[in-house]
């Protein structure tokens, strides 16, 4: 019998770092995302197209994208907070995009100065470039952050994300990312409403991006699979977490979802072995950050061994 | 509808401190356990009848429970390692009793110096007490060690785990501690036998005692919530683990299991914000030992509310 196959989208390169206090330099992102090839991570975020003002880090965005004929048998993508980051990312060469959009107004307003609704406008004009020459291939992901609520206004309305889910969908989305932005997210909530959003995704791949900000991501992975999940952004060394939210914490953490998972039956021809030791080679070039994960610590159990 | 009710069994005056640093004074012990009587804590397992020369920290166990009738609506028990300290524990006024006994065989002899059988004729002397006065009371927990593997044997099999059951529920074993000692577990072994151990239970509680060693311990609560556990050892701050066990940790982390369900829509009782003052105050007593936990770190989500 084949096992379940489980992707790990790698965001490192792109959530991990995008609040580091160094600059990663070029190379060093080339080797990063070469490294996560040969570990066999099948799906990798490399960047990030917004101002570099805004994020310093992603100035070499389109310079980075230079790996991407080299990521054999790995599909990247780019983030992109608009229309013209997502033309800049085309140009760059990426045919993956990811756009982002919250649901929750006051999140919406901090971080992109928009409301949900001009989120979604602008959403459908990034769509309306597959109609261009440069969009023809363009496979287009959407991502619902706060989705299990926001640190800024508290409670989200499911049916709120329910209703951008149907308008993104209907507007063009090839991908829906149901993001946990802030950590808020518990397992009774994954198991309520991602069902539903994967009705509503109607076969188009539904992602989970999970925080461990306080401590649940591997359970709401764990409740997310029983909801047909099959794909979900993690984090080399659980990296990211933003310096302004005491507390703050990437997303849950490559090595340890991969161990989960594998331990469990599903394949996601990750070595993490590999990814351990490149973790340590991440350690160094980027200093005093915060770094997270169990089996960095603990290492894998004697018994373990990877799926096929 | 009366919301589902969690038990979550403190362990940490016992697991948390048995490789502690510090001896911690008969006064801080007490202290410790009325305040987690004043969070709302169901039961705690309170100390240890070791030989002191074995661990130096429950030397007085016997003084630690001269605070049982002080701990009004609390379950409080003792761990013993054979017949004499359970004969200890009830001279010393405890009735709920816990035993714990190793599948491994390699654990077995480090732990206790016998092999299962062995462990299992010793059980057999610790129920026989029922038979006598100072024990006609006793309620008498067993725990399984190392059912999900081993770190010195590696791999334990599940069919002996079951074996091993059935005994002690024959045998008299009034509640089944299914215990996953060195953090192997993952949820689809704890969805494969703990169906198959409440089966064999036949309404005795079954309690599950995982550690978070590899991170997967929240996870692993959730699948066992789903084959009907509701009780669970767990340990203040994340406290425990072995000194020479190398990225060991303790048990599951209370703050974050009561965390994970009361968002969840379980009651457990227990008042989060008190534990992590009492928390802070236990870092002062202890000192320099290994804290972990994700709620301590991140603060509850502004949304947070508990369960009645």
């Amino acid at each position: 019998m084949m096992p379940d196959r489980v992707i790990l989208r790698e965001v490192g390169l792109r959530d991990g770092i995008q609040m580091a206090a160094r600059f990663l330099p070029t190379e060093r992102k080339r080797e990063w995302a070469l490294r996560l090839r040969d570990a066999g991570v099948a799906e990798i975020e490399l960047t990030s197209f917004v101002p570099p003002k805004n994020v310093p880090q992603f100035a070499d965005a389109a310079e980075v994208a230079g790996v991407i004929p080299e990521l054999t048998g790995v599909v990247p993508s780019a983030l992109v907070p608009n229309l013209k980051g997502a033309e800049n990312a085309l140009q760059a060469g990426f045919t993956h995009i990811n756009y982002v959009l919250s649901i929750s107004e006051a999140h919406s307003q901090s971080n992109v100065r928009r409301s949900t609704d001009e989120a979604i406008a602008e959403f459908r004009r990034i769509a309306a470039l597959k109609q261009t020459g440069a969009g023809q291939k363009m496979v287009l992901g959407v991502g619902l952050a706060t989705t299990f609520g926001c640190t800024l206004q508290g409670e989200v309305d499911p049916e709120r994300v329910l209703d951008v889910a149907r308008q993104i969908v209907a507007g063009g989305a090839d991908e829906v990312i149901v993001a946990d932005t802030v950590g808020y997210g518990n397992p009774a909530q994954v198991r309520a409403i991602l069902p539903r959003i994967v009705k509503i995704a109607d076969g188009r791949r539904v992602i989970c991006h999970f925080h461990d900000t306080r401590g649940l991501g591997l359970a709401n992975v764990l409740a997310a699979l029983e909801a047909g999940v099959r794909v979900f952004d993690s984090s080399l060394a659980g990296l990211g977490g933003c310096p302004f939210a005491p507390g703050a914490t990437g997303n849950i953490n490559t090595e340890d979802t991969a161990f989960m998972l594998e331990s469990m039956g599903f394949a996601t021809g990750i070595d993490i072995p590999a990814l351990l030791e490149l973790r340590r080679d991440v350690e160094t070039w980027l200093g005093d950050e915060r770094y997270s994960g169990a089996i960095a610590r603990a290492g894998l159990p004697k018994t373990y061994q990877p799926v096929i």
